[in-house]
């Protein structure tokens, strides 16, 4: 079996660091040793096929992002990122497992659904990726194929608050769905902005004329996402089941969720790095249309009211457990552009699975949390919270030898300049969300499953190298 | 140098378990290895010279205690416990560090109260310990001492607002030591509560004639605890300093500490054993003077209230941090007894070192907290927040090799038959306050820095084993 | 013009209690004056065609309830009072104004629905009334009605998120409503259940064979109270709107509203009689298909719960502004028994309008609330609420001369015997939700305008007496 | 007897406000009565000796100022304003009563304190007035003492955690203090400061060379206010007495003051006007030693953090129950001067007794709280807490002839210019604290016990008609 071993870095988890050399038999992580280990008589490094000098570096499980929309259908057009281009994007920035969603749709079958979101991945993935099932239709087939896609390791299911008419369900097939997930131990995850209301707005802004980009942000303001995230919490007190709330961005959402969770409730909230730098005010209120290609939901909040601020916070102090990307990228050109002239046409969506780490990674620099709050928002928590905790997220003999080497003293510049001299980030989108962000940091190595598919700024992977996570169920609801 | 093989058992941490084997050298943890892994072509279990087999049994880090007082002087009589039956009673427990009190009182000079204690402890510990400071009397000169007392490894300062003519300090000490631990970095831990208002109260239930040892809890209500915790998180405030409070009792006061950290001040809270699981009713309240072997400040609170299992809740949710014992041994004669016909004058203690493990994992099996959970409680964050995670609380490479094999297939009766035939528990009293208590599950083997002391039943320590620890800033405070 | 002279008796008000007589001119009142006061060189007395002596008693403003549902259509049959026995029996309690409920269904123009209430009252009713109207329908042309109604008098509207499919009105509608209520000035009243939830869990029920009325209350749990009111407030935030919350009757959902207070929202909570004093456990969980009297919605609450006591507290404490009855009378025979075997076929109701001052008065007696209270609850607030301080809830010159003197050395026995001797309440039911309720006070006289209806356990009151009452906007909201 | 007659205004109280004539027969309202009232056949106009034509007017109650501290020694100096000058600027600004303090200091009597404050105001106060006792040595005397002054008409006391070695209490002699309160029923008003930790913060000001005003305030930071309001809510709920606590200016005291209110809590709170207004950096940071005038405890608060809305808006919701002035005067020159070079010697206080009305008047032209709140704040309230609601606060017969006639139409502008041409306040003072403000609104005719003290612009008062007041209990503790 190849060996490879990673020697004199820092190794991080979430609850401390240590000087530790990690070896990697073959697909898994083999042993964990002091750096230079003698006391079993051999001499690792020679025995080693591979070493990897991470000198200086931190060692790092590999990045877990469970929130991803590759190729996901939306307002006519789909997102623009393949699984192929999409996870390529993750390896490069040191994510070496996805969880996407599978949607269905009002009359689809769940499972014909399902089946149809393995086809688009099989073969093609650079990294290892597993399912949500998006419920688009919630009914008794729908109910009845919770039990059965469980038992195939989807044990997560995404309901829409939002989205009336497309995905939206009402509040009585939340809680059908709920009950459900209560008895067979699944996790229900929840878009949680009041769309019927949202509707309302977004009409009368129309009517007055208001088409631009910027009233994407005025017409779904934070009542509607507190109001649907407290809505969410009470219905999951019905149903007696955990809830985890996704892409959260209004800091009044947050305290509720906190609030909740004070009182003992399993219930969870994830953010995303847009939510954490970018705003209402200076991005999504670009002049002319440049805002467009910051429309996604929940929508930037504003920065005179620190949700910013506030969001790193509940980051550190624990209400907020996840970091992901809600990757869903749309091109400016021909996709963004559906909008013109009509803010609610625009492809809801921001492409960011690529910088992940490393904008996190910032908020390390900048003093907002620890580097060990780093690696248990992007890695540890992800898996265990979505059921791959044994294998991801965590460097421990026998887990899946996924591992980021990541260089502190190493500088990574983001965007995707368009004035002809190469792209700088590897999704496939014509602009990037991220334009000028300067990272204290790099990534350096990136390794899957024991292959190196990023080291020296080349890329090693290739798709299919990327397999079907089945998934148990959720570490925190045992 | 001596290997020691740990082979077959599930090493379990904050954030997951997994089956590995683990590997000691000496005094350090060498490596983590899959089970029986052969990759680097060794047989690791035939060059170990020991091999203990953990098949079916849970490996962990050493247990941390960071709040004992061994032969503390109070009430005209001191703890009876030395360092040395102390801290074999610990061992016995699981309790591999511990984390004791030196007692500074008016007058005298911080550094000499230090020296006695290092001289108490010095060549009698079984396991490792390390010393906080208590300041009786913060001036000029005390607050100085801190400084070169960090420089020590002296990390956290102790103060009182409870115990007027003792240990008080006055909210103006209290805010002028906050003050200094803001600037080098150490931590205050209170004890919270309104000493001023409960010395008013006792002395009118004396007055009354009430002098059983259950007044001692009716004169300590619940609202002197919360009262004075929300004082010292508005001192620390003012200070710009952390604070962690000791031995919570009341939930009042922690979800007041709760509000503070939903806010994100950085304020910890730990409780004891005893407040999880005994009663002001059933313990404190037994008839005649039986109540006094459960006579500690603060109080045990209310069944009927349900303090105890909303501290439960609060270990869960992550608002208390820490289980310590607040070891503090009085015997029923002689010492219990100054306080027969007057309860203030029972010394304030109950004794639990050598239980903390079996207790807190007790509340794993009826499912009050998570297994991982367990380790983080009574390891890995008791050495974080203390300065001692880079050696104790986890098993990593290079970590010191305290390891304990816990086993969940066993059973422990706590107690301490007074009929004769032998005692049941190591500490050095003539009474159990755990009488009667089962455990699912037993301390197996311990071993600390690579040597076993506790194995088959059998007790192969001996004092002066243990090492004084000196102890970095802690790592919530980074 | 015809003078009556109230003497002896003290005029308790909001804000205190004084000595005085009171003076009737004809349909005002014309003067409050010193007891026996001769300043003027008249004798009052003498001048005055009545004179009732009120010494020993308690001189009030007539009681305003202002949620009534006289004759309203539900489930298939109708409330058993018309205008004319329900206000009669008003007349008999000392209410001598009320605000029933216009009811406009989806399809029916509003001013047709409202135009049907008028017809109904015209020429019936005891005591004065008003109208709020129910909009079972938001739609443009009905939102346009709203600003028409405004104008003659009709300033309150009242919408449901229960019900769905027969009041329902989803929250877009909710939002477009509260808009133009935020524009017109007028006051949105809110039956916060959330219904589509509570649908689910009633056919749920109905499916487990659980047919008996107390199923009634499980099906609804305090959560979808707290939902509704929850979200009703920040739809009213989002609308700029102010918000009046019907019939509280979970503590939460009062927890909740008194948050938004806190917080400087003008929303304001109405709790009833019923759920002050009865419960889940002995009324509606009486033996077979006895509780189906007490089927109403919100439902009755738990007792072991505490939510009776703590509304109590939340009426002394003012985050509970106003008491009203919602009386909806309907008898046991034929009417409540069209739900035998099936709870959710019970008709939603019970009566009380005759008995608010009395239930209330005994929260005074208990040391719930105090005297003051009582009338600022069951008259002066209800009237400012509703538009009509000027002349109801008062006792100032000008002001109608609606007037109660209550006798707290009376006595009042509730109840509807079925032996055959006679029924001890005049509301057209047959039975009573108060059996066996006593009540240390007693309804001595009432005065409407300025005519005595009750007066010497007589009733002197006629159909017609009664005027309509064109509301101006709520005194808290200028 | 003299009948006086005020006619054609707006009798305003706190429920609501209604066109009346109020006719006053000697001391004391006689009757209310329909504007120009016809129906007892006497023509009021004709009988009256005094008609005052209140014509597009407000006629309220007189101003009750609960906190005013005429003559009260302190830093060395007394404030400037005797009952004389001080009872006289009340007068002109409206104030018909007010209470002021009584100080005993630790060793002396409290009978002997109070003896000497009646010695004082007797025959120089030119509206009524009644005393609160300060306890500045809570002991076994001053506590039987405590009884003994309630029966004379003294039910309130006044206890300081501020000041220590001045009036400062300790939690235990204010524990005992509240303990005794609630057993008289007297009602304990609070100084809600931490005065141990202010002293620390002042000194170390001191140390750094900080003298000017501005440290005044940032020494006392909210944190001080907070923690001790806090504190003396639970001491209370221990002692199971009520509270009131004084001077209110920091937005997180009032917060933790309503959550107590919220969960059923008898604690009241007061702010005034100079916390309404008036700021931290603009007043208290004016350049020089100017700002010198504001000094007074609590400290005037942030602007930038929005203490001023955040008070008004507890006015507005009734979390903050009471707007007095906490009168205490003192003259620029050589009073506040004696602080020059060290602003802890600056006197503490602000002189105001004659502008409360005015100011808060403003408030209601402001759109802040409606004019009915303005009468409860400065009028009704204040009697009824402390025990004068019988007599002053309100307009009922039988209570004092105190009238105030505000013109809404007229204007103030307050302040003292020093340029030669007469000085526009009445308060013995050498400058304003209320310079430039303009009011829009006028103290038209005040009137006390019958006797017209203001008048056109003339002062018709003298020495000794002022009497004192004894009071009951709190009617708000009934």
């Amino acid at each position: 079996m190849a060996l490879t071993l990673i020697t004199g870095g820092t190794v991080v988890g979430p609850t401390g660091r240590s000087r530790a050399d990690v070896l990697l038999d073959g697909e898994q992580v083999a042993a964990l040793l002091r750096p230079g280990d003698t006391s079993l008589g051999v001499d690792l490094a020679s025995v080693a096929q591979t070493v990897i000098d991470a000198t200086g570096k931190y060692v790092i499980p590999g990045g877990v992002d469970p929130h991803t929309h590759m190729e996901l259908p939306f307002g006519g057009t789909a997102a623009s990122d393949t699984f192929e281009t999409g996870t390529r994007a993750a390896a490069w920035g040191g994510t070496t497992t996805i969880v996407d969603f599978a949607v269905q749709r009002t009359g689809e079958r769940v499972q014909d659904s399902l089946a149809a979101w393995f086809a688009k991945a099989e073969g093609n993935c650079a990294v290892d990726y597993g399912f949500h099932q998006i419920l688009g239709g919630v009914d008794d087939d729908s109910l009845r194929a919770m039990d059965e896609l469980v038992a195939e390791g989807i044990t997560s299911f995404k309901l829409f608050m939002a989205y009336p008419g497309v995905f939206y369900s009402d509040d009585g097939q939340i809680l059908r769905a709920m009950q459900k997930a209560a008895t067979n131990g699944s996790l229900v995850m929840m878009h949680a902005e009041n769309g019927i209301a949202i509707d309302v707005l977004v009409r009368q802004a129309l009517d007055r004329g208001e088409t631009a980009p910027s009233f994407h942000g005025t017409t779904r303001p934070w009542e509607t996402e507190e109001e649907a995230t407290h809505r969410a919490i009470m219905l999951a007190r019905l149903a007696g089941a955990p809830l985890y709330v996704v892409h959260m961005s209004a800091k009044q959402a947050v305290a509720t969720l906190a609030r909740a969770r004070d009182d003992g409730w399993n219930v969870f909230g994830e953010t995303c790095p847009q939510y954490l730098y970018l705003s209402l005010e200076e991005q999504l209120g670009a002049p002319g249309f440049e805002g467009a290609k910051w429309v996604c939901s929940t929508p930037l909040r504003s920065r005179a009211e620190k949700h910013q601020d506030e969001l790193w916070r509940y980051l550190r102090t624990g209400d907020l457990s996840v970091v992901s990307t809600d990757h869903c990228p749309f091109c400016f050109k021909e996709q963004k552009e559906l909008g013109l002239g009509d803010f609610s046409k625009i492809p809801n969506g921001i492409g960011g699975v690529e910088h992940r780490l490393d904008l996190v990674y910032q908020g390390v620099v900048d003093g907002r949390i620890s580097l060990e709050r780093w690696v248990e928002l992007c890695c540890t928590t992800p898996a265990r919270m979505f059921g791959l905790g044994d294998r991801k997220g965590v460097l421990t003999p026998g887990a899946d030898a996924d591992v980021v080497v990541y260089d502190p003293a190493g500088h990574t510049s983001i965007g995707y300049p368009t004035d002809g001299n190469g792209k700088t980030h590897h999704m496939n989108m014509d602009h990037s969300a991220w334009e000028g962000f300067e990272i204290d940091g790099h990534v350096d190595v990136v390794i899957s499953r024991g292959k190196v598919l990023v080291s020296g700024g080349e890329y090693h992977g290739h798709p299919g190298h990327g397999r079907y996570l089945r998934r148990s169920h959720s570490a925190y609801l045992r």
